[in-house]
């Protein structure tokens, strides 16, 4: 591996090279994982490539086939980092922490508020999004994360009581509502964002009465 | 205006072409904004660059600046054209065209359902928002169409007989629904989409009964 000096990486690769050097060992594939999706976000999809992401990390491009097969490999690994960090860890700690699925909804409800966190993991998830227009294997797997926290949300709603047809109904605006709030963070004040998180969890756990037909 | 032959372009690109071919007619500033969006949504807003439009086209770079006055101004007239059809139109039909709010907001569900065009529509401001991620005067055109559609949304329940912030929640959760319908529009079958929209048009109209707290 190449050990000439680092040519002005962006702000937030640096930290990753800087522990890499600090450690004086090479850098991991997780180094190299994160600064694609750093750059993912950043810049999309197409600003990818491995010839930057040696250049930003300082390395020479050969080091890169230490750990990865080609551009398609690390892709295939930005994503399963990805889906372990967002989704499988989130649905198990949910699952096994709380047992109460009124708490599970208020946990739910709560996610896109969670500081710098979570508006970090937004951003990944929107960048992978953008990607997943136009590409099968991020269509999968974003298609899978979808379909486990629709499940996952399903479950808390049956929890609650709901019959089968509700539960799908209320688990789907649920995560509509989460999804929405990531993309359109940016309508109204904290305060208002706060008061639609009130709302919406009071809501989504209501019985409702039925709107009496219009008659004629 | 060169009479170069039209170097393939993409299958889409060449219905605007041939019409205007076929009428002899130079090409319209639309035809160019028609073409920037196309490549806005099949490769992302780095490609759309007046070189590569003007390929596609089969014309001479020259003859873009005829109409425009360079790249940006391309670009804040795919916006203009954006907002024009997504919001301005819209909004018009549905509050003129209906007075009935219960209509109105059966309307709103039912968006993201009809057909093609709505697909198409869906696809670009997908495309949009991607770009709105990194570009300050995207952000501004999502922004305000995301605040008149809610605004929109709010005067429906308003209309429906709900209290400010109940209409301004609700408004907020059925937004939530449309946009996540046509970002999650692959979870499920046409059966399952139908049904939430049912679900959906119902359960936003509704009284609720609170849910009484938990005691000790």
């Amino acid at each position: 591996m190449s050990t000439a000096p680092v040519r002005s990486p962006p702000r937030k690769t640096r930290r990753a090279v800087a522990a890499a050097e600090a450690g004086r060992s090479p850098l991991t594939p997780e180094t190299w994982i994160d600064a694609a999706t750093e750059v993912l976000v950043d810049q999309g999809i197409d600003h990818v490539r491995v010839d930057v992401l040696a250049t930003q990390l300082g390395v020479t491009r050969g080091s890169f086939y230490w750990h990865f097969r080609d551009r398609e490999d690390l892709l295939r690994r930005v994503l399963q980092a990805w889906r372990e960090r967002a989704t499988v860890a989130l649905t198990r700690r949910l699952e096994t922490d709380r047992s109460d699925p009124h708490e599970q909804l208020r946990n739910a409800a709560s996610l896109p508020f969670r500081g710098r966190a979570a508006a970090k993991a937004a951003r990944i998830e929107l960048a992978i999004r953008a990607w997943a227009r136009r590409d099968e294997m991020a269509r999968e797997a974003v298609d899978e994360a979808d379909a486990a926290r629709l499940a996952h949300h399903e479950r808390i709603f049956t929890a609650l009581g709901f019959a089968a047809e509700e539960a799908r109904g209320r688990a789907f605006l649920m995560y509509g509502y989460e999804v929405a709030e990531s993309i359109l963070h940016r309508q109204g004040s904290a305060a208002d964002r706060e008061a639609r998180r009130v709302f919406v969890e009071r809501f989504m756990q209501s019985r409702v009465t039925p709107e009496p037909e219009a008659g004629p």
